[in-house]
């Protein structure tokens, strides 16, 4: 097996497991970051730190780049010169499909091969890690060993740059909405006094039931079919009605539950009140479908 | 054993698994619902249908009620007349904690014994269902065997009638905030042209994330130390930033989402930028502090 020389730029918290697992399997590692002080245990583990972006990138073929977002890599390609033409450029920094795409465009005209990725289970160097990647087929192919290094599960979706990208947004929509009803209902539950860790049980319970309906939902909208046999809008915005009262009485903000229960409120206008929840992911998108037409 | 007679009123999805359940455990049940056609399959099981709620309240010394909301509850016992003093009432109506306590202190001057429960895993008649209570402790002691056949998991929290309710509204926060970026996701990814099925997997793997961070977020947040080391609110904004721009390109509403960057923004202008998400929950408490002071 040949290890494979790889530079890592951006050394936040992904930077830093990437670039160790990396060094962790063998590999020999060529480190940037912005600021200083970032690399020290990477360098204990036989990361170099190279002092400039075009000393980085002309230290190996394979350059993995994470960084905060995509005006934060446009910054560091510029600093690059012409040290990345004729390299691969493996992006694992978070964006929008459209700034994929745009990415993938000019590294084309840069010389460049280009392969988006997202870290979809930031598990880096653990086997229940999951990163997807599209763009460069012939760069996922010729790095797949050094990319398996990082994450058990590698998946190449598409020769569009954008649908890894794609795929992450709509996950990391699920896993930020969520998280942002749990800190509410940690304010909510402490604003009752109840101790919130011995929430966290039950919310663990609640949780758990989630994936079977997100598979249900997703059948559901697939077939245009909303039975409304288990629960329907009708009985949810009574639901929300009691999570926007509990909260205000006790002088919880409810602008996210607000938000939501005027989109359940729209759909029972509209007549769909016996219908499942999941009839709400066609109201949004029909919104979409008239304002593109 | 003795199969103790039980009066079930309201006959939605909950109501009819209930008396389904009990009916299943050998239990005599008499059955109300405001509108016919709910009862056939329960009367084919030996349910006996009650025509007004006052008969059904005379048939039996334990009633347990399960409709949309409390508004229905208090229309319900006001046509009880003096039927329900002396009985045990069982309410499993999702409500408020305010709601809860109304209700209790109406029937303590109405000689009934109260007990409030929330039906937290929906699972009736099945090892995985929870139902918490709150209210008459002596209720709870006396009808703990017909109780145990409803779900099976029941637990009595606290003599304060809103303690269960509480609960479960916090419960219900978090799981109706996360489904509504489920079903935003399904619209998100539909406009990408990714079948939404495809998106599943993926996201059971998120929300399979999601019971750890809950446990480290609540920790975080009862500590009051928010270290920020696997991922910080700065990051986090960026992340949303992402979603929101993808939204609008896709011409996906971005109310919910809005509301939540809202909120990380304001933290990160608070100088929280560095630390964990779960400050925020902090934050959220710490404006109805204020306002409650
Ligand atoms: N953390 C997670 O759990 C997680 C999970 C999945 C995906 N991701 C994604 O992975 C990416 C990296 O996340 P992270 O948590 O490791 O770090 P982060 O906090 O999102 O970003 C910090 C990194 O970006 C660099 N940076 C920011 N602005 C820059 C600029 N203008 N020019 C050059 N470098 C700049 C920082 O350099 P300095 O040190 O100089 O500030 C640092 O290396 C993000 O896109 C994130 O969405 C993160
Ligand atoms: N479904 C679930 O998965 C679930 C899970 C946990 C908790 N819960 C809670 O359990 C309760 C019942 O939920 P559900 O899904 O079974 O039913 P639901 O759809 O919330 O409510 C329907 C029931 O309420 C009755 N009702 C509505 N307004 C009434 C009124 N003014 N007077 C008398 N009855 C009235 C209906 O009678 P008609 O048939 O005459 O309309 C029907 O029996 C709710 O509080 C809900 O939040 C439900």
């Amino acid at each position: 097996m040949v290890f494979t020389q790889v530079t890592v730029m951006g050394l936040g918290p992904m930077g830093r497991s990437l670039a160790g697992a990396l060094l962790k399997k063998g590999h020999s590692v060529t480190l940037w970051n912005r600021s200083p002080g970032k690399s020290d245990e990477l360098i204990s583990l036989g990361g170099v730190l190279a002092p400039t972006v075009a000393e980085a990138a002309s230290a190996s073929s394979l350059i993995v780049i994470c960084v905060l977002n995509y005006d934060a890599v446009r910054s560091i390609v510029e600093q690059s010169g012409d040290t990345l033409r004729g390299k691969t450029l493996v992006n694992l920094t978070g964006g929008t499909p459209s700034a994929a795409r745009e990415m993938a465009k000019w590294a084309s005209q840069a010389g460049i091969d280009y392969l988006d990725g997202s870290i979809i289970v930031p598990a880096i160097g653990e086997p229940s890690g999951v990163i997807l990647y599209s763009g460069s087929e012939s760069a996922y192919k010729s790095y797949h060993s050094t990319l398996m290094n990082l994450v058990g599960t590698s998946t190449f979706l598409s020769t569009d740059p954008g649908r890894a990208s794609a795929f992450d947004i709509a996950l990391l929509d699920i896993f930020w909405t969520a998280m942002s009803g749990y800190i509410h209902a940690l304010a909510l539950a402490d604003a009752e006094q109840i101790p919130v860790t011995s929430l966290v049980p039950y919310a663990r319970d609640i949780v758990g039931m989630i994936p079977d309906i997100m598979s249900e939902f997703a059948n559901q909208f697939d077939s245009g079919h909303y039975p409304g046999q288990e629960s329907n809008l009708h009985s949810t915005a009574a639901v929300m009605q009691n999570i926007i009262t509990a909260s205000r009485e006790s002088g919880i903000d409810v602008s996210i539950m607000s938000e939501v229960k005027a989109l359940v409120d729209k759909a029972v206008e509209l007549g769909y009140g016996a219908q499942d929840f999941s009839r709400l992911a066609e109201i949004i998108r029909q919104g979409s479908r008239v304002k593109g037409a």
